[in-house]
């Protein structure tokens, strides 16, 4: 199933090993860990009635936590190569949201409990941490312009049926209905279908008014949805072409393949991490994908038998070809990236693209040749 | 329409009629009715006041429950062919939880009452038993990354929620909002616009951001919606693919035909499984599909006339090229799994395919020959 | 910009004419209204302390409604070819439920206030004449097992909920959390994030596992958006191919085409009824489309000039070509099917299928040489 | 990375270099503010106990915008070439709407409270002014048919729930299910999850009725939402498409590729404005796409170099080329329309047209030789 230990490990792909190493894993769990100790304190914090030694412990806490971020902060703005850029870029300014506020408001003088409060902002961390942020970020703007025109309809609908409530609704309910912000209260609690129920239409109309407003709701929240499914899986899409073609390029296999055989490959394969000792493919289960290392090195065992696998090389093709369960277990030997290729799009890519079997199947055959018996 | 009698019917696909074999599906409908009357007797035994005799008979009912799962368990660890890492696996700690926590709870003497409300765990047999519950499992793994942000936004968004209710409520209504966890309660109900209507903002800042907690929340939900929406659609196509072309491959009608053909011919076509007895194909209704047997046998009701076609033959062709109605009824003879293609699939095919089209004219023809006037 | 009145009209596409016909849809408007009538009548018949005479008069009314619903009935009865197979049809079924419980309940001796009650009915008659109806009933039943899924994911999900609310509420509110049954109300209402209000968790424990209930019912939501919408958007492609296939095959225009061209060219193709004196292209508008003729005929009017244009002609293509605004304003001259092909398709179009733009600038030319002047 | 200063710049593309003049937005912008600080003062006038000063001056703001309106109002039907066609379009109306109601009623003796109220339809301008608006008007008839089939499924499910409610609850709640009217309020706001708690059903029949309207209310909006979403996704394509064809074949470096070359080329650029200014590339960040300058004209700033481009020239495709960051800043030197190409469709369209790629060297090589040192 897999290539002989003895066959010449490609090198590796070199400066890319870095995102895999565990130095800024670590720190970025460290930060969330932070964050998330920050923001209990902050939480706690808030709770009435605390015993005088809880809430003196909790600001020396929120403090700790606000100056070690505040370290951060400053070693990351000595490191930066163009120090006022990054201090004005959307990350920096978290982090100085993070560090700055709660040891400022206790220097001005502002009590502890209020200076606490401003903890909440670590909650931002957790945000500018979170990889697949910048995915929704890309598509809020692509579609930001539809998604205003929908809360533009959102806000007119509001205005009207505020309007229509008051019209209809101030004789039977003074005290509710008494203005139109008043009104738009009620508005807003009905489209978005929260329906607290604080304030009820009592008269005829203005009960044939909510329907409408809620059923509008419900179409103008679908539009939303809509819009943003249409923006995911476009960006979506491009976002996995992206990466996969990068390290195709890269993948000696490949070399004598032609641009238009490289970018469909590239449209085809999946991008997977495998953190060291994960196991990517399991003896005895059925295989639906072969796999493609790009980064890192795997260890194949079956039966008493161990040899590894290194960047360049594949494992898992047998599966695909026989249809038979898998007959090795496989294992990341380090931090590893995979391209997946799954076997839907391994059998029509092998039949578009013959020359991507062919070259399957002689790295197969020489294995076999060479491989430990 | 449909193929004569007497030609001579292919022999089975084989090692799959298994799967369509009626001993697991009883298997199976047993488990899940098992599990259905278990659950009735879980939940009537809850409900307050019960008799005596009731209670002795639910208590009872539910241990018979649990041991027959036990004994399903003991069987089925007995009959695997790696225990241990069957034990390990997702259906087996189900089935586990099925069998031991009603009777270990009732030997290590919890009170009838509490030990039935273990009872619960049997509704995990019921997705256990879903035949399409991989199929979100995968959807989710593939989309957990943006999810996840989403779901990290949606946190960051309650915790500031919160953060602002505690600061701009707390004056107006101590009792309510008189901490910021007590604040998140009702910023969890606002953002997912359920609006119990126990706290309710009745400051104007209050009101604002509660209109605009409740718009992120529908915000936040089209993302979700928009996330899942892309990868349903992805896993859904990747599916069929892959379910057809297993049984493409397999047919003899298609032997000839080079690999891009077959791709293309498996992405049309759409999998489907008629229990025996059900009606395929009615005659006198319009027909917008033609059908390939993958496996069983189907009877030809035309008249008096009676009729078997086998795996590999098609019918319902005939409705297709003339644009008439079905001109005989087709009724599934034994349990049988069938390609259906349809009829704007057969257009698009035909055109770009013509081996497709020519294979069953002539298999057309020759039916013609031989069939039984 | 659209043919000349003297070429000489292709003679009518024929046995379609009788779908646009004003008989059938006299005849679904009048079941339509009818229904309308039958619904009010039941609906005001409900109000309590309605005067005697009113009440009288709704139930003649009611019986008048069912009466004719009867009689329509037994005249498509009479007509069916097969009497039984009609009978047993869902459409049938729907006409007999608007046609006999009213009578029925009065016969057995009910009163009219409770007889009338089965007029509700009649709203099956709205679903029935729906046309788009059986889009719906398609997807749904497409996309049956993984929606099945979703629905038992949500059962298990709200049993769970509902025990562990039992659980932790019942000491806290033992008259609303007093058995799982009545803690499930709880559970369903928060779940669709519905919220009544009228049972609400008191616990902290009861909180967090509302709030998770409330997340997980907008994820569950979710998906059944994911899987509807990716049905959908299946579906529609199909239909559209479909419909239009249908008519571009019939349009002698396209006669020399091969089979691959017109695939591509009903793909592109959408289909647009207009009835007698719609206007389809309004002079001095900006023209994103052209128009070919299925069935019916239009009106084109151009200053004082008029003249006409029958099925298998086109007209709107010099405002494609020229990007200029409209040129004349055309109306349908009687009931008309259109195939609209957008100015996006047709750029596409013409590059991959330069004979389209060929035979299109052949009839151009020949226009223009017999147009009056 | 960008083209030479001294290299001739193309002659601009002109006609369209009015739509970017600053006129035309600069009136939209004051209708958008003159509207919104009229709904302020519309809704400002509703609050109860306003002293009579403040109560006589938004009377006089209200009537002061409602002038203003009016004004526009008829310098626009005076500049429109066909001024009845114009007054009966539904912009002409919004228009009319904005401008007429308050000054009448007032001219009717309405008092200044009840004439200020009609204030609430100047938010129609939000809508009017909104480019995107064309967007879902199209969208929604598009899929009318659809989208009005479910609401007629929802109406059906109303009635029905409403009748059995009725059935139900009348006796246990005799006062809130009096009528079936009465129980549609309750369906309604049940059916849309809403939920404002005002009507709850007491009977376990009830209760379950309740549960099922609930999921049916989220399958329907399930619905829709798939609908609109397959919807935007089919109109977005297709405007993207238009939008960069018109400018695509404009473009003279583009002059000598074929239709279908061209074709592929549009489908694959997405249109971007740049407002004078704005920052399109920065120095040192990572490339991730290349820019054809449309209309308008760009800085390149690199170190103390400074140089324009101007329509019809490129910008940015190094990044492409060599993975690295931008070597340069590029920003709008007046307000300039783009198009931009992704790095991922950058790679397809290079493998498939290989001719853009020569282009693109070709025009590279130029600029080198004659690019200032």
């Amino acid at each position: 199933m897999v290539g002989a230990a003895n066959s010449p490990p490609e090198k590796p792909v070199g400066d890319r090993a870095a995102r895999l190493s565990w130095l800024p894993r670590l720190q970025s769990t460290g930060e969330r860990l932070l964050a998330i100790v920050g923001l209990a304190a902050f939480l706690a914090g808030t709770l009435p009635d605390l015993p005088a030694i809880y809430n003196s412990g909790l600001t020396v806490l929120c403090l700790a936590v606000a100056v070690l971020f505040a370290l951060e902060y400053i070693v990351r703005l000595r490191q930066a190569p163009a120090r006022l850029s990054w201090a004005l870029s959307a990350p920096a300014l978290i982090d100085l949201l993070a560090a700055a506020p709660v040891p400022l408001a206790l220097a001005l003088g502002a009590s502890p409990g209020a200076a606490r409060l401003f903890g909440v902002f670590w909650a931002l961390k957790l945000i500018r941490l979170d990889p697949a942020f910048s995915l929704f970020a890309r598509v809020l703007r692509n579609e930001r312009r539809p998604l205003l025109s929908v809360t533009t309809v959102f806000v007119v609908v509001i205005l009207f049926a505020a309007t229509a409530a008051f019209v209809v609704e101030r004789r039977a309910q003074p005290e509710a209905f008494d203005s139109v912000p008043a009104a738009l209260w009620w508005a807003v609690t009905t489209i978005t279908t929260t329906g607290y129920g604080d304030r009820v239409p009592a008269t005829l109309a203005g009960r044939v008014l909510a329907g409408a407003v809620m059923v509008s709701g419900i179409g103008l929240f679908a539009l939303w949805a809509g819009i943003l499914a249409s923006g995911f899986s476009q960006e979506l899409r491009r976002r996995e072409f992206l990466e996969s073609w990068d390290l195709v390029v890269r993948l000696p296999l490949f070399r004598d393949l032609g641009a238009p055989a490289l970018s469909e490959i590239a449209r085809s394969l999946k991008v997977q991490n495998a953190t060291a000792d994960a196991i990517i493919v399991r003896q005895g289960q059925p295989g639906d994908s072969m796999y493609f290392i790009a980064e890192g090195e795997v260890e194949v065992r079956r039966a008493a038998q161990r040899f590894r696998l290194a960047a360049g090389q594949f494992f898992g093709e047998m599966a695909l070809i026989t249809g038979e369960p898998r007959n090795a277990t496989v294992v990341a030997a380090a931090p590893t990236r995979l391209l997946r290729l799954d076997v839907s799009d391994f059998r029509g890519l092998a039949a578009r693209q013959p020359k991507l079997l062919e070259i399957i199947e002689t790295e197969n055959a020489r294995r076999r040749v060479s491989a430990p018996t």
